[in-house]
């Protein structure tokens, strides 16, 4: 199987890699993931796995990591507005994919498995600016748009808290207006800027 | 086993019967809930659960319901933080109830019983207010404190979003500390009262 696909380049190899590990862990579970599982998915060679990861978990982290969305400002307008929605649309098009559910299938199991949990804050989240529109509000603040020190951990999580409880009690994704509703409603009044009705 | 337990009141039996669903679930799981199972553990006779509840997950509604808080605004005093505080409060602790665990599984299984779970969003939440904070906002709207129209579905959710996504990231419960700074980093700037730095 390996030797059907020997022309891949080490950028093709990485990426089946990437994508053979998130199927897998959808399929038999973390428990059950395992190099020659992933190797056989992947249509490779388990040595040729370990030259790059040294276990099953570095593997999906790996995949987590190059697959979470990295938020920015636009840097040819000035709209913190569309800018928190977007960053907030970038969310739920990442919620959408493979890979958001194998992060929430992890998190899930986070009693099992800490240290995979803990590294996906950490080298998931974090390493991709914390939180989505954390990135876009610090743009601002640097900017003097609004006031830093309105931007605490409460702050920065208003717009992932409801995206999720919203998707988790209507079991859908939310919309661009609900999105707008999010931003209008709850994050710009709790950056200084007072709600309009 | 029934008949040792004969001198239960009414009350006593249904309190048994909520308290054994609840413990059943968490052992036997949604899917192998039976009134012979939790009959068996509430210590009475299948016969006398049907005169009160047509299936197992009857039984179960009824037990989370009766479980679950009812919010109330104080009417001693004219605190909208304290009340917003103390509504978090309440849905905390009730975070740490056996109830609440047993509210969790179900709507994790939401795929597979989408009625239940649609049950418990009309019968256990909506029949208890709808959301945490939500009926003390309603108070103050009433009493002219805050503007009504800023009571969005958004804005009623914005406490317990922001407490079931604290929850989940630290694995831990909020602290009343936490519960202070939703309020004031978050309710309270969507209800027109702008953050204080």
């Amino acid at each position: 199987m390996a030797g059907t696909r020997a022309r891949r380049t080490d950028a093709e190899l990485v990426a089946a890699v990437r994508a053979a590990v998130v199927e897998e862990l959808a399929e038999v579970g973390l428990g059950k993931l395992t190099m020659e599982g992933i190797a056989h998915r992947a249509g490779t060679a388990k040595t040729s796995l370990y030259r790059r990861w040294d276990s099953p978990q570095a593997v999906l982290l790996d995949a987590l990591r190059a697959e979470f969305p990295q938020e920015r400002p636009r840097t040819t307008s000035d709209d913190l507005r569309q800018d928190l929605i977007d960053a907030l649309a970038l969310m739920v098009r990442w919620m959408a994919t493979p890979t958001a559910r194998a992060v929430a299938s992890v998190l899930a199991e986070r009693d099992r498995y800490p240290e995979l949990a803990d590294a996906i804050y950490a080298h998931v989240f974090d390493s991709k600016g914390g939180r989505f529109t954390s990135t876009v509000l610090r743009h601002y603040a640097d900017a003097g748009a609004l006031d830093p020190a309105l931007l605490t951990p409460v702050v920065a999580d208003i717009g992932e808290a409801l995206v999720l409880k919203l998707a988790f009690d209507s079991d859908e994704l939310p919309t661009e207006h609900t999105l707008a509703a999010i931003v209008d409603q709850a994050i710009l009044p709790a950056v200084g800027f007072p709600p309009m009705q």
